[in-house]
């Protein structure tokens, strides 16, 4: 106990999120047709392209650092799918399902924002400057989503959804 | 199916963050005990009665806009919870944990972060500004939270750490 090092956290941590990432590109797929707008629907079909990319990229992070990923599964993802799919049963397809996948899939991005966040200074920490940039990358990346999320929920939150 | 309003997503996005807030009331106490670091420690305590007054100021809501919460379980945030229990069983007591634990609770504050700013924007087209006003109130508080933690993680993440 407490002899673990800031490299085993470091390999948790970029365990837990490779696990993260690859049970969101099974996830994606049904956010996209759950998404009556064309536009969302789009949008998570060109971020499940994005997502094989980042587990991609963490292939590399793990060659990089030669390290060894553990297997796991991410809880946390799993609990943030489950409520996706909560949504997609109880409020049934149309402009207030979008909106609530929004929500969904924003704080799906949190969670990687705080992950690649930890993972990035981890990384610094322990030297490993290459993996530190391509971590970076997927952090601008998940960023970029949320900012594109955001705008989504103000074009699709207009009073035609509230009506119902 | 698709009759639902975004007040019935207002509604269930309130009752998933007031379970996740009530879950994490119980969460905290645990990290406070788990942490080596005494103002790291003190940190979980503090945000704990802050969690407390975020799930009075939830109550505040509810009376405000006049709805019912409906009973459901925070899946999310029970995946989170579980992952910092993961952390503490696998690191032990130490620097090294005390580094995973800010992950960790990073990891919370982004799903709340997540999940107040939504809640902003549909009270804001449902037009329930009052009840804005003390959501965005806590929004800024977990903001202030994951700031504080980044800071710790500087402090924290030095080169004793490194040495397990």
């Amino acid at each position: 106990m407490g002899r673990k090092t800031l490299e085993d956290l470091f390999i948790h941590d970029l365990s837990d999120i490779y696990s993260a990432e690859k049970q969101l590109t099974r996830a994606l797929g049904k956010l996209a047709r759950a998404a009556t707008n064309e536009q969302l629907s789009q949008a998570f079909e060109t971020h499940l392209q994005e997502t094989h990319g980042q587990v991609e990229r963490i292939d590399k992070v793990v060659e990089l650092c030669g390290v060894r990923l553990k297997r796991m599964k991410c809880a946390a993802m799993e609990g943030l799918i489950e409520e996706g799919q909560e949504l997609i049963e109880e409020l049934g397809k149309g402009p207030v399902l979008d909106a609530g996948l929004i929500g969904a899939a924003q704080k799906v991005e949190h969670y990687e924002i705080a992950a690649y966040g930890t993972l990035c200074a981890l990384g610094k920490l322990l030297g490993h400057n290459d993996a530190v940039k391509l971590l970076h990358e997927t952090l601008d990346e998940e960023k970029a989503t949320d900012q594109k999320l955001s705008q989504f929920a103000e074009k699709i939150g207009n009073p035609e959804a509230k009506k119902g």
